[in-house]
């Protein structure tokens, strides 16, 4: 068997046989084998580098006493650096695996999109996750960023989680039976140490103590600094990640203590690369300098055709993200199409395909050559291209010579009305290989990605790196040459096939000599694979939601070229887990597909993975099995942790957890919630029971272990535990949807407490932290108050019940519970801010913005604003209301702002303005006996004013001389435009 | 080349293969291997542990810029720990260097002595420094005690330094030049993190922040002790360690701080260790339990033989400490020919033999049977065993029924006058093999070493490992077994050699054997080997100084067991540095004879060194000169840079340099002494020039980088820098002197300045701790102040000039210039242990206690005490002065102690009392007029009272019933008495 120590020791000779040099581990804790300064520090500047070491990764956060089969505090990292990149270090990567003994021909080796970045350090990078049957072994990143610098040459890194990699190859359940050594296993060597150093972060590391380190470690980092010392400062940078770890282990950091110290330790990593990269220039570069690779020069011209052939193109590349792909496919589609377009080439129809590693477009029957072309010439005009003898002048002589043309040969043509000679120059269309070269060319350095990247070509930039070009004509090489890479007759297949490079004879065989060797070029096609090689393997007891899982079959038709849907089966005992454990688990960590049972939906214990290639179908099936095993194990050990806390013992840990610095604990939130709640509830006579209860319960379940685990899921847990905990369903399903919506679209509120604690909850969010940290601006919202807004009007919408409850008045109450003052500028401003996301919310819905202005003044209940929309939408084709509207619009023009709505009836002497007292005195006392905001009634009582107002506007001069009168007028009409006051922003509305 | 990443993964893959674990380097700084928990818990309790690993360690102190070429902040070390003690591993051990490609039988591999302790980890073992052709390589120890307890089983702790062993095998003279890695060099890959760590270690480590670091490390080891977390508290003590050193490399530690931090790791470290053995207990020692060794079953026992033959007995060793050996010569001599004597075997004389690995006892014609013997056994008294009537009593019967034996064959003997019956036994002598073995035994288990150990085997313990026994008498094996040893006929010759063990015919071959395989046995031989040889090789232009160097030469003569002398040569260009830092450097560090000019006697540019066993010696030679040559650059680089600084600048480093916490700087030492020494010289009139100058540069040599780091040569180089720096002889020679003497039998002060410098120095280093510390008692004396007192002695004896100089009041001088209180107690408990001091070394060196008592009272000048006993040796044999020593003592046993010496002279009527008046008279004014103290002179005025006093007690009686009159005769005597008061203690002279 090969043990853990052998596996270090292989790995590591392996790639000193690539040229890597050995280093140790760092010897501060370090989080990650990045922080070693033969990383972090190594992969600033222009100097070559190539290492390979071991790091011991210390997370505080993963202690688990050594009782969690997956997870410790310490777990082996093996690290290697290769600066420059390559060029092929996916291959170099498997060929490390194979030095491991893993044959990655039978098993399922992916690359899957993960993208690396540690705000931290101010370094960023693009990569995937490598998978073994489903299990991640490896971080792969190339390093685009370290201390805010950008990389120049991009390294390339790679991480081995050995203990995963380990247990997997030794078939092991839990970590401490890894045989380490012949005989020894890894838990009788660190087994005392997991459980140890376990107590220490999470329960005895002094707090105080810790602190006081930090700043201790900071000071340092700072003074070394100013020396100008990177190496040393470094380390103290180390030193104090480690101390912030710890007190985060220990529940003491805050979010806005973790944003200051994240903060300083970014602005103090970029002081150390910067001061690096200064030092090794000073020292001039002792490693010397990486030289960038030359640009490719393209194949010759092939000889001319006369026959239409295929074009076939291919774009090579590393893993693409499944987005990125499928962005990637229209804009080759319309690049190829407009660039075809712009030469004077025939050809028949674009195709064109994705897949993780290929761009491919092929367009039929391109035409040997361009059709022949008449280009005419313009030459002076004629009055000044010939003397008055008709002889020609010096200018077209020159023109002549110029055309190697005598004067015989010359025509005539008139240019914007003028008339010149010119010269008809015949061009013959260029050869297809000659013509297509550079569009092909601008194909691929016109590639971009949502995210890009570098990597060894000094002129390309892309989502992930573009390997190899093939461009085809019938049988020629088209002579496409881009950065470093010259285009070929030579595709890549599978990495793992026997010959991973393949020859391709011409156009026309393309797609076939791809297809032959197992890819599946088109998206299509694999996605019919997937689908109906799921619903094959689940049939007929089984059964996958196709369109449930649309999105996740999308991603996975990306992440395959050739895809190999298999069968999995998991435990049954797991089906204990809810639903929402299991599926988040497979969906969003192994993008596995659930099985549900044909009869009644519920879920089996099966799954449905699509591996790439022709795999070893036993080993992946068992491989991702296990992986699926040690997850819900997990899972299983927290749930059951989890539910054996009764749930007040579980909610007192939210004291510990800390919300922010100045708010307090997340109990002393979960409080607030709770009495906010009460405060909305009271007056709308909705104190319940339920409401009562769930108040008491609120945000327990994050002082879960799962929920810690699997954040996405409280709520859900909530009600797992609360109901496993006797609590009422009622109560259960309140404290659920204090959490909802989760986001933009998800499920909202369905029961009256859920919705009024869903409201305290963004209520109480949004009061303290507007009052501490600030509304969000363009681009910060680091507490996703914004997403709250938007919550609190969904809520609102949604239940009728609440239509009566006023959102600002919430936030009144809510800015009364918090620790801290809320100003009424800030109140002011959140009310704002809230109006604005309404009519962000309605005009995105396809409201009219003029309606959406108009009822804008209900954004404290946007249930009524909604009510008054959906009003608006047949009153807007009532004349009696258009006219009323226009009318009220009108009152308002004349009226001078301030004028009061009372006015002395008795000097009103017109019959008109007589008729239009009276009848406004009778509307007027109907409009206030309205309670609610409702058009229709309103319209119903206004309407009678329709031809009084008509009749006044038409017989009575408002500016009458006589102030008295001109005074009671416009008090008449400020009465009438006042009894629409408070509905509706009247003057936004267009009729 | 053998890069040295390649060493590490080498080394590394052959201790694999031995059964070690690999595991990674501490992931916090520690200054050795040692201190990783795989090394420092692991060794406790009774589980296997096999381990290798690298480890970084960090030493703040040999922070050198990168300059220095052997000098590293960060070394690399290879640490291996067998346990338990495999039985073999020096053997291993040199496995592992050819697994590095070193030939070993070509080069010369020595174990030179060397035990290890580090008194902050309660931490001690004994072993080697393995030497490479004359470079320490690597650190070889058994492990004895770890946090204060002692290991069972022993460990193996086997500790290689990476950087000298690949510089030498690359032949590199600086570490920045190793070979990495392929085309890759060691200052490339880590020479800007020597440089900038040595920066911060050196000068910008921030000394509040890490006196803080150090106290809250503590702190947490401390609560995590009380919370019985022995792995993370232990990773707190490591960070003390670490913090500890920053503060000593800052210069921030005085040497109160450093054994009160010490003691305080100690105690922590003693802890850690207990916890951990507690927890080990707990878990139920997860690795399981070492099984101890089987005791040895011995030899069948031989045939009979009639014939007398040689007995040869050979106890086996691991490389002895010289002294070791001889002392057990002497034991072995001793043992066997006190057993054989205990025996009734005749044989010839007894030879023993010893080297660093065997003890050889060779006994000549050993019988082949004891002589037989009879033995007569005391039976009932006589009159107890017959009854009245003859016949035997019931005791009688019971005494031949015991010895089965007739009442006829009875006969009788007088015991203690008391007639027994009793009974012949005749004893037949065993044969020599069943005799001799537990003889041999015993000599095994009786020998003891000043220092001893255990190792595998459980019943032993001796100075080093006992690996074989050769027990032979002619040629039958002795059966002789002790602890896990049978004794055979095998012995071992050179570990290099083809054969490494060769049976051995018969015990009289036994010295050729092992002469043939080229061992010497006999240290006279290897003497005279090493001395011709290594005459011859400088014959005729150097020699070596024999005499000079005995001690060296007997040194080397047990380092070696067949001893190939081969001259090496160095650089003339080192000539320069002065003759104690290059014959220091050869005698010290290297064991190398100096050879000198055989005309002048000055330094010859050449060494030799002696090389065990049949070695390359071109190959051998060239390692010595480079490891001479690293040494020496070394030095010289320190000595150029040291002579580049003005005296004065040097000088000021000294407040840098803590003395003690409440002393302050050694610039305030040095400035006290400066103080006392003009204190002193004041009121003798011994103020000079010289002296006020060399005051002004007192102990700046510390502040030079040579003194620092080869601190016997304080005081050497002071004198060479300061000639250098232009300042006269004899400034040069006090400044050098201030620091004679270092030793006992140093030489002493030759100038006035010097010795009252030395005096200052050792009277300020007296008063300050004696007030702080406390004066010495029996085991403690941290600061030497034992040797101080010695030195004052030393040099007042030496300097006549000084003889005026009372050490007791230069002693309150001190005590007035201290920056602390020094209380009058301490004056006098000083002045008491001044006393004892001097009263010993009289006594030791052969003066008879009583004289010496004698002339104590004059302790504060031990030069007058010199000269009183001088006087006395003569003056006892003088009978005018016996004569008056008797009659002072008389005097002072007649007259009642507190008696004043006057008395009324007109009372006296007595001729003899009157005569004696007068002469009292006149002598005592004699007496008094006597400046110094000086037996001779007195005795020469005094003798004049021989007769009056000896009349005076013929005739007088003293104690007259007149009181008036006895008083006055009292107080005559009592005047008599006092002549001699303050020159002698007469009570305690034995004449």
């Amino acid at each position: 068997m090969l043990t853990m120590q052998d596996a270090l020791a292989r790995l590591t000779a392996y790639w000193t046989e690539q040229g890597c040099l050995t280093v140790q581990p760092m010897n501060t804790e370090v989080g990650a084998g990045t922080l070693n300064p033969a990383t972090f520090l190594r992969v600033l500047g222009p100097e070559p580098w190539r290492v390979v070491y071991v790091e011991p990764s210390v997370r505080p956060d993963d202690s688990r006493y050594g009782e969690n089969p997956n997870r410790l505090q310490t777990h082996t990292q093996l690290q290697v650096i290769l600066k420059p990149d390559p060029g092929n270090p996916q291959e170099l990567y498997l060929g490390s695996l194979e030095a491991l003994g893993i044959d990655v021909k039978a098993h399922d080796v992916r690359f899957v999109e993960d993208n690396w970045a540690s705000p931290a350090l101010g370094a960023w990078g693009l990569g995937w996750e490598v998978w073994l049957d489903g299990l991640e072994i490896t971080q792969f990143t190339y390093f685009q960023q370290a201390g805010g610098i950008n990389l120049e040459p991009v390294s390339v890194e790679i991480t081995y989680g050995i203990e995963r990699i380990i247990m997997a190859l030794q078939d092991k359940t839990h970590f401490k039976e890894i045989e380490y050594a012949p005989g020894i296993s890894y838990g009788e060597v660190f087994g005392q140490g997991e459980y140890e150093m376990s107590r220490y972060y999470l329960d005895d590391a002094d707090v105080a103590a810790n602190r006081q380190l930090l700043e201790l470690y900071a000071g340092e980092a700072q003074r070394l600094i100013d020396a100008g010392l990177p190496v040393p400062a470094h380390t103290y940078v180390l030193k104090c990640s480690q101390a912030f770890n710890v007190l985060d282990a220990r529940g003491a950091v805050s979010t806005a203590d973790r944003a200051a110290e994240f903060a300083r330790m970014r602005r103090l990593a970029g002081d150390v690369a910067r001061l690096w990269e200064a030092r090794r220039d000073e020292l001039n570069h002792p490693l010397g300098l990486v030289e960038p690779l030359p640009p490719a020069r393209p194949v010759s011209l092939p000889a001319e055709k006369t026959q239409p052939r295929t074009l076939a193109f291919e774009i090579g590349t590393e893993e693409l993200p499944p987005s990125e792909a499928r962005a990637a496919l229209t804009y080759v589609e319309k690049a190829v199409t407009d660039g075809l377009a712009a030469t004077r080439l025939t050809h028949d129809e674009v195709r064109v395909f994705a897949t993780p590693r290929r761009l491919v477009a092929v367009v039929g029957s391109v035409a040997a050559r361009e059709t022949d072309s008449v280009r005419v010439v313009r030459g002076p005009k004629l009055a000044a291209a010939y003397a008055p003898d008709g002889s020609p002048t010096k200018a077209l002589e020159g023109f002549l010579r110029g055309h190697g043309i005598t004067a015989a040969e010359v025509e005539q043509s008139d240019f914007n009305g003028v008339r010149h000679v010119t010269v008809s120059r015949h061009e013959a269309g260029g050869a297809a290989a000659e013509v297509l070269a550079p569009l092909l060319a601008k194909v691929v350095t016109g590639l971009r990605g949502a995210k890009n990247m570098r990597w060894n070509d000094p002129q390309l930039s892309y989502s992930r790196p573009i390997r190899w070009l093939t461009a085809l004509w019938g049988d020629d090489v088209i002579p496409v040459a881009v950065g470093t890479m010259a285009a070929g007759r030579t595709t890549r297949v599978l990495r793992t096939a026997e010959q991973p490079e393949v020859e391709v004879a011409s156009a026309e065989t393309f797609m076939e000599t791809l297809a032959i060797n197992g890819i599946v070029a088109d998206p299509e096609d694999r996605q019919e694979l997937i689908v109906t090689g799921a619903q094959d393997s689940v049939y007929p007891d089984g059964r996958v939601d196709v369109a449930g899982e649309a999105a996740l079959i999308d991603q996975i038709t990306y992440l395959v070229e050739a895809p190999t849907p298999l069968l999995g089966t998991f435990d049954e005992s797991y089906l204990t887990l809810p639903d929402a454990v299991l599926t988040t688990v497979m969906r969003k960590h192994q993008r596995y597909l659930p099985v549900r049972s044909a009869e009644d939906g519920s879920l089996l214990p099966m799954f449905v993975t699509v591996a790439n290639g022709p795999v070893d179908l036993e080993l992946v099936r068992a491989g991702n099995e296990a992986v699926l095993r040690a997850r819900y194990e997990d899972a299983a050990f927290f749930y059951r942790a989890d539910r054996q806390v009764p749930l007040p013992a579980m909610r007192s840990r939210l004291e510990r957890l800390t919300f922010t610095d100045k708010l307090g604990s997340m109990a002393d939130r979960a409080a607030r919630i709770s009495a906010v709640a009460a405060d909305l509830a009271g007056p709308l006579g909705l104190l319940t029971p339920t409401l009562e209860r769930a108040s008491q319960l609120v945000k327990f379940d994050l002082g879960s272990q799962l929920v810690t685990e699997m954040t996405s899921l409280a709520g859900v847990l909530a009600r797992d535990y609360a109901e496993n905990a006797g609590e009422t369903p009622a109560v259960a399903q309140a404290i659920y949807e204090t959490e909802l919506p989760r986001n933009t679209g998800d499920r909202l509120p369905a029961s009256v407490p859920g919705a009024l604690l869903s409201i305290a909850d963004r209520l109480d969010l949004i009061a303290g932290l507007a009052a501490t940290v600030g509304l969000p601006t363009g681009s910060s919202d680091p507490f996703a108050l914004r997403r709250a807004f938007l919550g609190l009007i969904a809520v609102h919408r949604a239940q009728p019940a609440l239509a009566g409850l006023s959102l600002t008045d919430g936030l009144t109450f809510a800015a009364a519970r918090q620790p801290v003052v809320v100003s009424e500028d800030v109140l002011l401003s959140a009310r704002d801010f809230l109006a604005k996301r309404l009519e962000q919310v309605l005009v995105e819905e396809g409201r009219p913005v003029d309606r959406v202005r108009a009822v804008l003044p209900h954004h404290a209940r946007p249930s009524v604003a909604d009510k008054l929309l959906a009003q608006l939408d047949s009153l807007v084709l009532d004349p009696d209301f258009v006219r009323v509207a226009e009318a009220l619009q009108r009152c308002r023009r004349i009226v001078p702002a301030g004028t009061p709505d009372s006015y002395d009836e008795s000097v009103l002497v017109e019959p008109a303005e007589l008729r239009l007292h009276e009848a406004v005195v009778a509307v007027a006392a109907e409009v206030s006996a309205l309670e609610e905001p409702d058009l229709v009634r309103f319209t119903e009582v206004v309407r009678r004013l329709a031809v009084p107002l008509a009749d006044f506007f038409v017989d009575v001069f408002v500016m009458d001389e006589n102030p008295v009168l001109r005074a009671a007028r416009l008090g008449l009409l400020a009465t009438v435009r006042d009894l629409g006051a408070g509905l509706l922003d009247w003057s936004e509305l267009r009729l």
